[in-house]
């Protein structure tokens, strides 16, 4: 069976496929048949070894996937052969606050799933929704986790809270969706008149053109009352007009992926942090229990993903290229056909 | 101006109209000429002097209403001359839990709103949604603010999360209506058909009919993969089938007008309570700051509250007779035109 | 090596001696080498087999012991060799909410620790606080887990704020503890003058005779200000009381050992709760995470548990005898030597 | 009677006394005779205009202070004539999260309590505990509510937590003393040797010296098992090493009366923010409901906090004068003898 594998630091040069054995399952461990992945900006950052964590030499890379399990191991109670399912990426991170000895993450500091087998533990895959696809399950386990985490562990929000979300990436797009869910108006900001009709179509009752106006964070006022918005979810930095959009009380959840850019290099005032008067919030994907929590919302709610692209697993180099080309709109999506 | 005047304890021959004149705002009140009321359950157990609280004699009664502010006080900031204002149930609870200090309730140990003219606290009145007439806005202070207590007060009630409610009383039809703009699935009990269709037609997911079925708890643990609901609102009694119908962790949020009947009178075994694993927690009403937000919900998806039947001011007597025989969907409003 | 085995129904005369090899640990499997174990009233509830979960014929019972681990599987980081560990009771129970994916129990449903070696997964021992022998690290597992969960899972606890605590059992013993610790004010109920000396020894602010006042809630209230307490802990039953003594608002947490004696035969009058305002909560044991926590704070203040009598493991059955004779204060520990 | 008043942005020169009649109370309001005051460095940053609110011209300044009560006005009810209270400093926020409408804070939008007769909502005022004289209960409203609201109000803070708090200035004192109530294990930051001995005097577990080890978090870290801090109350800014000292997961309350200082130019860096993995919350003192939940933990503690100097009202420039000085520890009095 084929896996890629990773040289950290040489970007798509150090991508590699490699040949070895089908895997067998450990006690507590599953083998998963993989059926689709998705990629993104995390792994372009893994592959330049830009990443917040340390990546583990050859190791194979890609932290969302999902697929079938094919094999068992001793003391398996959760899945069986034959079920979906979709891996998470922190496999050890099955409930409550991330904690250190649940560190270990997919494809950076242990094998990921850009793979034809993957070896899983047991509490580290979820059930797949009956009605998506792998290509579809795929493009939940970082994106989708990430904005649930952000949406639901804070304060609760309540129908008619006003959230902000950043951008048509792949976090936003589905704190859009997931706030809409809840009862929320949802603010989305965007440079591009086409992604500003696609961000309605899913639902986005006002869109601010970020570019029009950079200090879009009065528009937000506006549109709310001068009070500012309860929540904002912002997975692209650098914080200030978020913390100009935040009603007191409120909060501020971000990711940090654009850290690595150019607008991670833009310090904060603190006194724009202190005006205000909220809460700020660091993000980080989430749990498993985050991920069956979601599940059933997108099952309840027979949600599907916005796929951008779909490449066969030979060409994920090409896949990778096309992510860095930005400008999509959704997940770009591996299928193993 | 007219009021209404209570003598508890003679039931509606102790209802007296008062003539009176006009009131005069203190420092930090505002007098609102009443426009429409919204009557229930509740008065008739205040009328029946049967209610958990005492009556004050020749109380004038009645804790919901909604009107235009015609006069302010000393110090007031929050409202002004010419606003639509709706009462809240205890117009000292402003925010945070219930607290012994901001026990007063109007139509019980205060002056309430069966009247051409109430003298309020300016924390006691709240703005009414713009989309919503008086009659409309009425229907909210007492079942709308149980309801959204009961689903915001506790655990945070994420998107797809299940929630039972228990027939089609006011805060029953509010619990649905604010579960599905939450995200939930909602289960609703009935015995009558013809509230079944028009609970569907609300948004219930599921209907159950518990007179066919006296041990509908089982049903819904079939519903929800045997694991139970997320949340019951119970305003009916007797508790033993909600907690059976709770999944451990969840949440049975209760609300006591049944304890006056026959239902208040079967015990709870505790071996049901132990079981169900669950947390049983007492709601009343809700605060000032509970239904600002609720109104934001209102507001922000154009709620409108189902109204059953509407008697005029003169008629009050007659609205509380079709109160007593049961039997309606929605609430019984009183207008003053 | 030797463990007891149990036919669960037959008391006492169900338990047996057994002997086989000592065991091998598996992938993420650790062996511990027991040198302490506590037991109580649940062991004798699962001996005379009326415990709450079904018990699986031959289990090795007992869900509460400490030892060394002697030997680690594959895969396993959180322990090493020599490390010295308690088991947790619900060793699939890692953080967050109890789940039924996590409800496999020591001692029976699978088996536990009443054993010279048990072989445990490396998620369900933690480490021991330095300062404490196996002896005292075998008191933690049940009942000071039991009543950190009751104390901390709710709304948080305050210092100033009061905790009431039912009887000298040994939940109750750490509830008491616990709760001074987080600089509450406690009141404890016994109906014994030589423990009343001792519970204000460890702590106690006020101690309560529930015999010689059988509404002894008046008391709570007398000196809570008429206003009751914050938190019940409830490990006795029959629940009246308790509901009396808390506070609008407050909590009332309870275990349910008492269902099984003539106590759980006593219904709960509905009005009683209602009129509580409280929340009522059931608590089973805890996680993985609520023990760490604790242990932490057992570190810090260099709390030892209260240890009432210490067996010889070859006299399991006399430490079952004495404990259902009653009338101890502290645990009763089996020490392996 | 006297009162002080304020040009702001004038200094001390802007503060002069001013001679009127004893005043009224309105309806909800009383009347109290100050009897002590405390001021600080929010006090001087009103003085010279750099406060976050706008000031009143002519405004009587000071949020500080406890007396007597001489007069209630009508419909009050919780107080009464002869009550020894201590005034809120936002008397409009009685409960639960700040909101705009509560935003009115004494002696900067309305009057305050540097006067010898102070009229205040009947929900602005709060009993001082039993045992402590007036001097005592004039230091809690600011510096005591705001560490209380930093420790009560985000996660909840468990026995056997690490706190960090920075200086030894009044709001750290509190927090400080108000986390060994909650059974914390509390590091704080000082310069100074003898005040490194005050600070272990009043329970701090480790003192560290931020000026020898300018990165101090390195050795909060090695305190603290290479984790960091649960919590971090920073009062003094600049934020960089707090956030480098607090756990994943932990939190990172601060209060910004530094940002008018040199502190306050200092940017952060968003990679610290990433990095800490934790949440930020500004605090801003809090309300009447932590102010009575602290006064009952002071109560049952029979706490005393610490005085630094106390001035006679007269005096009141030279206070100022002293506080500006710096270098005290513990909180500047203003008695009215």
């Amino acid at each position: 069976m084929k896996s890629y594998r990773l040289e950290p630091g040489r970007g798509l040069a150090g991508l590699t496929v490699h040949d070895q054995d089908e895997p067998e399952p450990g006690r507590g461990q599953v083998v998963v048949k993989i059926r689709a992945n998705s990629i993104g900006s995390r792994d372009l950052l893994v592959l330049a070894d830009n990443y917040v964590l340390p990546i583990r030499p050859k190791v194979v890379p890609g932290c969302e996937g999902a697929g079938e399990v094919v094999a068992v191991g001793e003391d398996v109670s959760r899945v069986k052969t034959g079920d979906r399912v979709a891996a998470t990426v922190f496999p050890r991170w099955l409930d409550g606050p991330f904690r250190r000895e649940n560190a270990a993450q997919l494809g950076t500091m242990i094998d990921g799933v850009l793979t034809e087998y993957a070896v899983l533990d047991e509490g580290g895959v979820v059930p797949v929704p009956e009605h998506l696809s792998f290509e579809e399950a795929a493009a939940l386990p970082l994106a989708a986790v990430t904005a649930w985490n952000a949406l639901t562990t804070g304060s609760a929000l309540h129908p008619g809270a006003t959230v902000l979300t950043l951008g048509s990436g792949a976090v936003s797009l589905f704190v859009l969706r997931f706030a809409k869910l809840a009862g929320a108006r949802v603010l989305v900001t965007t440079s591009n008149a086409a992604k500003a009709e696609r961000l309605r179509a899913l639902g986005a009752d006002e869109v601010i053109n970020y570019r029009e106006n950079p200090g879009w964070a009065e528009e937000v006022r506006a549109l709310t009352d001068g009070l500012g918005v309860d929540r904002v979810v912002d997975a692209t930095g650098p914080l200030e007009q978020s913390l100009k959009s935040v009603a007191p009380g409120g909060e501020v959840a971000f990711a940090g992926y654009w850290l690595s850019g150019t607008e991670g290099t833009t310090p904060i005032d603190p006194a724009t942090l202190f005006m205000a008067g909220a809460t700020l919030r660091r993000v980080a994907t989430g749990s498993r229990a985050h991920f069956l929590e979601l599940n059933r919302a997108v099952e309840t709610h027979r949600l599907r993903p916005v796929i951008d692209q779909v490449f066969p697993f030979e060409q994920v180099p090409d896949a990778f290229k096309y992510c860095e080309s930005g400008g999509g709109f959704g997940k770009v999506i591996i299928s193993h056909t």
